[in-house]
């Protein structure tokens, strides 16, 4: 058994006794302390620093606070800088050898996610999978003594439904006999896709609960609909509680790859986790008299391929290597027990069928909630999430490929950047002639000219695209992202690597005490993720044979946020007309809702997964060449037309080809 | 919180401490003391009689063994007799309000039962429900990319094997990825029912395991087969952990109703029997590298309607009382996971169909193990365990019932009745001339003969039987029961109660220091035992306008032990020739076993409980009639021409009807 220590962080004031040798992320982990883990650990972001307050004494340490904690590592002397001021550690990187007290500074916090995963209405057929019926059976007497309670309740649905061939739950049977009795003969069957009875209530009940789940890498969205009508009753949603696992995709294949129970810690914390939205999103059921997640009789998920395998409990390695080989790529009905899922425990999770390796059953939701494949227009969907995916097409074909986007569009790789929680800037506008921006922070109602502090900590994924954009518009970088020299503004100045960069809150505007700066590394970042996405579109346009598209949906957890001006600015997508774009919000909930609500978009789900053609756009031979072109803004060489015009109307110095 | 006393039983030195105000039986069930129970801790069978050692000094009690417990009851009073010694208490009755120490005498000890259900050989062709077959995948590739593990095993299984629309269970999904790779794209799938796959091994795996289980309301019995082969590889028993709740299926039902977790206390104990019984059968398989409970694929399981019930966790209430409604009469396939039992997790159990309120999937098995349905000979099949249960008929038509014949022919209700354990007289000779007997006790080979000392400590039930019929065959009953006077022998002596007894064997040759005797209670018990089952087997016989039997099987646990020759001498069932009468053993297994091996009986199981006719015997008016008649040894007046000429051809002096 080797030592534990007692540890304290601040200044959340949380403590315990952590084993020797585990990591301060560890430690932090354990004792429920909020700090960012963007790569997961490893090492490479360098976004959890932490302050060492007390190592507590110890005579021969030439630092007592050092005394207690592994010697600095050289990832940290890579990552630690001068400005960070005395006695900062990385908590991935420093292991435990005695008490300890630790600052957690604000940069480091990760922050509660502003969820924008609200329900949008979407009007459809109602056909679930889960239907309630009504039985009056006659009381059995002496002569039916040939017949169980099973036989009586299915001959009934035969009978009075025309149900046939019905099978019913093992936990179903168990306590039909008492429910039968207690509803006096009188009983509500609840029966999936027409064949199997997963409850029986007494007496006659009506409403008839579903629950449609989006599990993001960083945001889990829960829809409660009332399947009769299919309104949705109520809206929860949270952080995945895999982030500190590893904030993107790959970081936790590799946590799962890397630790003996890591996929495990992983699953149970994603299945607790919906366990405790389940239980919030049913709170306001109880006046109906039947509350809890219990009274919810089907459920449909969507996520991408990790989080699939993930939360399914499938070893996600083989999905992170080539071939990128899936454990399934149908969809699956799995019984809520076996998951551990808490709805009633005789009904079924529909998990979404996956499309490849990368382009997971949140993108066959878009697919079914948007239906390009019954538009004659084509269209173009991106879906922006931790990873990028994209769908391209009309009823003719419609192409899926995945890009590695990187995560500079939620905020990470970014030096300020971070999730949209409070405190981040969301928008930017920049004054092409004094080059001072405006700027709006998240819980901020107005925007901010410098009149008033505010609090803000970072730039989150819009307010990136959005200055980022505005920087070019205004003159500050060129086309190819070179900062312009010789600005005679304050604003743009050397920074510490020598390399240029944008002040875009000074000091005294911010709560971290620093300025808030858009670098020439964060300009990179975005050209490298908005340049993927075009490059792929491009790809796909021209082995589809599209010249030109006709529409364009943004949809993701922040596609109804992002600035469709901003983007198309950037070039994150090909030229098309600004009224032809489309933010649609979270477009693989509302197909998460629409399979939970019509049998009819399953089966739409499981054909159009398989019909439509997956292309892996990196391994082709053009990529490379798109990729770099796509790297400028908004593209080195393609015409823009209707950027162009927007440009022109809106009085910006900056000209784009058309 | 009451207070808990230390409670110490011998001879087994057992101790722990107990809640204030429980019996001495529960006391005796917590600590896992050996006690008799046979009644259920009801009162009504004074077989638990204990001695009270000590109650620890307290001074104001007139007796201190005494004062600990609480005052003697009107039950108590009943049954214990002077000659039970000093400081003797009804374990049932007494509670406890103190330290006390016990003594359990070896009378009220339950023994361990000899378990008589060895499997006899059956031929049938096999066709199980869970085959493997043999998979090898090419290795994937980038090519594959719209291709899951899942959909490359289903698709080589459907081209090789024909296997369309198969599904996967679960549990198996989950470690799919591992197993092929582990396998290097060779492995072997179990199917189940040609349409789930529940199980995946790397490897070619050929041997194929499956369990068939006989839970008896006394012992339970279970036989591992290779369903390639459909040889018996092992076979074990215990005796039914219910067995302290309860001895027969009316006090488990009442125990199940009258305490909070009953039901699930007693699902509980046989489940984990069960799986105890598993490792114990599978012990053997280690060097076939694949050991445990695990490697078992299929598992069939038959018991009467009570056990059926409780096993699954169905409120047993429905089925004790009038209209004796099941919860269910069809078969069911269960997830053996969702029931807990140990084999395979995604495997089924297989639960035999029953036939009505009292007629349970034990007697489908002996159906169709004997499949008189089938026969031109008219033939009567007995089934004799806890319950009597008859079925009745030839290729034209079948009726069952059951019969209430009490525990009798296990050795309740019998004076110095006991289980067919250790010391059990089984077998019995009587001299007509000096009425003295030669007796087999189990646990010895030889007769006894009065030459040397036997431990006997009781009667079994093939015991009773032959000793009742030898009485009668040596004239010391008539044939109305009674005995006959003035017989001129110490072997019949009026006992305590003033009634006759016949002595079997004296104190000295038994290990209980007492005589053991037969009294004019037991030949009674024995008489109405006897006498239901005739009755049942006459109406069924006027019912179906058989005149003349053509066969009689004799099935069940002790079905193989019994005497056919005594069992007929006491008019256990209308007359029939000798040579026409079979004992099968435990049918009910070897039909637990075929519906294993082969999917055709599960159908013929289906059907066949449905085709047959249940008759309620006990509510014809005709039955208290008839059965009054056939209390008499054999019958009041049914001719017993082949008896007649039995009895003649080995010098009896008893003259039947013929």
């Amino acid at each position: 058994m080797s030592k534990k220590y007692k540890v304290i962080f601040q200044p959340s004031g949380s403590r315990g006794e952590v084993q020797e040798g585990k990591t301060l992320m560890e430690a932090a982990q354990q004792l429920g302390v909020d700090l960012e883990a963007i790569c997961g650990g490893k090492g490479t972001c360098g976004k959890c620093k932490v302050r060492v307050e007390e190592g507590y004494f110890e005579k021969d340490a030439i630092d007592s606070r050092m005394a207690h904690l592994s010697p600095v590592s050289e990832v940290e002397q890579k990552f630690i800088k001068k400005e960070d001021g005395p006695n900062i550690r990385l908590a991935c990187s420093t292991t435990l050898h005695g008490d300890v007290k630790i600052f957690v500074p604000e940069k480091s916090r990760a922050g509660k996610q502003i969820v924008r995963k609200a329900a949008k209405e979407i009007s459809i057929a109602l056909d679930p999978a889960v239907r309630k019926y009504f039985v009056e059976l006659e009381k059995p007497t002496l002569h039916d003594l040939a017949k169980g309670d099973v036989e009586r309740l299915v001959s009934f649905l035969k009978k009075e439904y025309d149900l046939g061939d019905l099978s019913i739950d093992f936990t179903v049977l168990t306590g039909l006999q008492d429910t039968l009795r207690k509803g006096d003969w009188k009983v509500t069957a609840s029966v999936w896709m027409g064949k199997e009875i997963v409850k029986v209530e007494p007496g006659f009940v009506e409403v008839n609960y579903g629950i449609a789940v989006d599990v993001g890498t960083t945001t889990v969205a829960a829809y409660l609909c009332e399947m009769g009508t299919g309104k949705v009753v109520a809206t929860e949603s949270m952080m995945n509680p895999q982030v500190p696992y590893g904030e993107d995709v790959m970081s936790r294949i590799t946590y799962a790859m890397t630790n003996d129970d890591g996929l495990e810690t992983m699953q149970n914390a994603i299945i607790s986790g919906i366990n405790e939205l389940l239980v919030k999103v049913t709170a306001g059921l109880k006046e109906n008299g039947a509350a809890g997640p219990d009274t919810i009789m089907d459920m449909t998920v969507v996520f991408n391929t990790a989080m699939h395998h993930i939360f399914l409990g499938f070893n996600p390695e083989y999905i992170g290597r080539s071939p990128f080989i899936p454990a399934i790529q149908n969809d699956i009905n799995i019984k809520a027990r076996d998951l551990g899922i808490n709805i009633n425990r005789a009904s079924y999770v529909h998990v979404l069928p996956i499309e490849a390796g990368f382009v997971g059953a949140d993108n066959v939701g878009v697919l079914i909630a948007e239906e390009p494949y019954n538009q004659d227009e084509k269209v173009l969907i991106i879906d922006i999430g931790t990873n990028g995916e994209l769908l391209l097409g009309n009823r003719d074909a419609v192409c899926s490929t995945s890009c590695a986007t990187g995560p500079a569009f939620e905020g990470a790789q970014i030096k300020f950047g971070m999730r949209a929680a409070p405190g981040a800037i969301e928008k930017v506008i920049i004054d092409p002639e004094t080059k001072d921006p405006k700027f709006k922070v998240i819980g901020k109602a107005d925007w901010h000219t410098h009149v008033e502090k505010v609090e803000a900590k970072g730039i989150c994924g819009s307010g990136i695209i959005d200055v980022v954009a505005e920087m070019f518009k205004a003159g500050v970088i060129d086309k190819s992202g070179r900062f312009v020299s010789d600005l005679n503004t304050p604003r743009v100045r050397t920074a510490t690597d020598g390399k240029p960069e944008y002040v875009l809150a000074w000091a005294d505007e911010t709560s971290i005490g620093s300025d808030i700066t858009v670098t020439q590394g964060d300009v990179r970042a975005l050209q490298l993720a908005k340049g993927a996405l075009y490059a792929g579109a491009k790809l796909m346009m021209q082995k589809m044979g599209i010249e030109k598209l006709d529409r364009v949906i943004l949809a993701g957890a922040f596609g109804s946020f992002i600035d469709k001006e901003a983007a198309l600015t950037l070039g994150m997508f090909p030229d098309c007309d600004i009224d032809k774009v489309y933010a649609v919000g979270n477009a693989a909930g509302d197909g998460a809702r629409m399979a939970l609500l019509n049998l009819g978009k399953r089966k739409e789900a499981r054909e159009r997964a398989r019909w439509l053609e997956f292309v892996e756009i990196a391994v082709e031979p053009e990529f490379e060449k798109e990729f770099m072109m796509a790297m400028h803004i908004p593209h080195m060489k393609d015409k823009f037309t209707n950027l162009k015009n927007m440009l022109e109307k809106s009085g910006s110095p900056v000209q784009v080809k058309g």
